[in-house]
């Protein structure tokens, strides 16, 4: 008992042992007998395979009884791909469990209250932002009911997104496409519009340094009204692709949680990014400015139906890293009402 | 003379006093006597003062004879607004003379050769990036017989340098607007187009933190055909106010390069911005970027003439700072071709 947050920060590294992206979250869970013995260890390898508590229980055995286990998520209490947690605690006799975060995801939540209700003495709130932290596209899916969004675009100093001919290849240079391509693969998606791929053509991979592409790839998500051509980059088969004949960002995000997308990597172009900052469902900006300048071209975000300076977008900046000649300044969005109410001083 | 890069170092020291803004350059003298000790200090204290030798000499008298001057620019041949220090040097018998940078000024050039010419022993070269460093402006504006342009310009991250309406103020927070009379203060003027007085009104002096206004005032100047109304603010008396009823770049420059300034601190607007860099007339840019979005709105800079991504201005980045929530990034322009012309490859 003495060492519980010595467990629960190995329960920690276990739990990143799972893979980073996937539409369960990174779980890790150690089991102690009563005289503090660890007997069992376990993680999370990914949806399909068992949950933490389980892959733990299975190597402690009977060793579990009476003894205490250490998880880094709030046991579930859902019967999903595997069968509640919960339940498999109550059988093996275990009768104490810590765990870090509360479970957020409204179907699985309640193995607290039935481990309670079971006998168990049960402890949460150890560690909790830690393992907060290792699941938070997770952790704001659930807790939003939809994925996390993060735009990207590449502009010049200027502002524009490609020239007045619309060549836009490459505004950026080689460090700042190879950091695109490292931020695609944490995506469970990378969405653009129907105007994007119609325009640039695309092939929305996770592609390495020297061409490759990653073996794990991101859903690509159309969205749009109009048809892409059938010889189009991102039909080309090298990852599954899903065309949403939508405009509507919200009914979008919806069909993506539907699909278990816990990140989008919004690629725009600015009609897109501009629906998505109208409807206040931009939750991270990752802009890359290159030091050019063009004059012209189209620019790197739509209409905002903004009149005045008072109602611009504001942006909290996180960080701020260059790539080669280029800066990357990623931000978060508080806030934005997309069509604030002036208030009017009436004069004297 | 085996200290001679000693006395230079403590001539830069002296220079550094003079002041930073001015027609003239800074330069530090110092004179030793046959013995090799210091007899005379001097510095230049700007136009309408006398040069750093004079003022040296004036200190070590009958003692300069047979002595060595060390001096950080090259002694003057030219009657200006005082007599030639060539000639004062050898009316004070000095043997030797070593200076840091060539006079790159093609009216007050000849100092070595006749110095040389009189049977001074003269020795160039010395130090002489450091002592160039102190005068980059004036070297800059003598070599190139133009001022250095600074253009500096604020935007949000889209690339707009006000929201649709016109409102302006401010992109960009304290700290950026600070830092904005910070540098405008090292500026000999302040150059606008008739078009922003017109929209915004902007007074163009230099003020400190607490508002009040800084002791010496770049030169304001307003170029275009408009005519600003007299109740403008850039007419307000707070400094000296120049018309240039001319659109043409170039001819601008002429015309503040005859009023002797050797750095334009360029603030646009967008029109302006676009002929100095379609003239090639932009030496470094100083962007101020809002962690804001707009969507719409006035462009930081208007049509360059480019038409595809090959042609974009592109700089070479110095230096990126944050400044609160934005970011500053200094840059130099580097052979910019106004109108680039393609080269068309055949197709196979």
């Amino acid at each position: 008992m003495c060492d519980e947050l010595g467990l629960m920060r190995r329960a920690l590294e276990l739990a990143a042992l799972g893979p980073a992206v996937d539409p369960n979250p990174r779980v890790g869970a150690v089991i102690s007998d009563p005289a503090g013995r660890v007997v069992g260890e376990g993680f999370h390898r990914g949806a399909g395979h068992p949950h933490a508590e389980l892959e733990a229980l299975a190597v402690a055995g009977r060793r579990a009884r009476g003894g205490t286990a250490v998880v880094t998520l709030e046991p579930c209490d859902h019967t999903g791909r595997t069968s509640p947690c919960s339940l498999a605690l109550l059988d093996a006799g275990v009768a104490r469990v810590v765990y870090a975060q509360n479970d957020p995801n409204p179907k699985a939540t309640g193995g607290a209250v039935r481990l309670r209700a079971g006998g168990v003495a049960v402890v949460g709130g150890v560690l909790t932002d830690r393992a907060r932290d290792l699941n938070a596209d997770w952790t704001f899916a659930m807790t939003h009911g939809r994925p996390r969004v993060v735009w990207k675009f590449a502009a010049t100093l200027d502002g524009r997104s490609a020239a007045a001919d619309g060549t836009s290849r490459w505004i950026t240079g080689p460090a700042a496409r190879a950091d695109v391509h490292r931020l695609r693969a944490q995506a469970g998606a990378i969405l653009v519009g129907t105007g994007t791929v119609l325009a640039d053509d695309p092939a929305l991979t996770v592609r390495r340094p020297d061409g490759a592409p990653e073996q794990r790839q991101p859903l690509r998500v159309v969205m749009g009204r109009r048809v892409p051509p059938a010889t189009a980059r991102v039909l080309d088969g090298a990852a599954t692709t899903l065309h949403v004949r939508e405009r509507d960002p919200a009914v979008v995000l919806d069909i993506l949680a539907e699909h278990e997308i816990r990140r989008v990597w919004l690629e725009g172009g600015p009609t897109v990014a501009a629906a998505f900052l109208n409807a206040g469902l931009v939750d991270e900006v990752i802009a890359y400015l290159a030091p050019t300048l063009l004059g012209s071209g189209p620019p790197a975000v739509g209409d905002l139906g903004i009149a005045t300076l008072r109602q611009a977008v504001r942006l909290q900046p996180l960080e701020i890293t260059t790539l080669g000649p280029d800066i990357r300044l990623r931000a978060s969005i508080h806030h934005h009402r997309p069509h604030p109410r002036d208030v009017t001083c009436s004069p004297e």
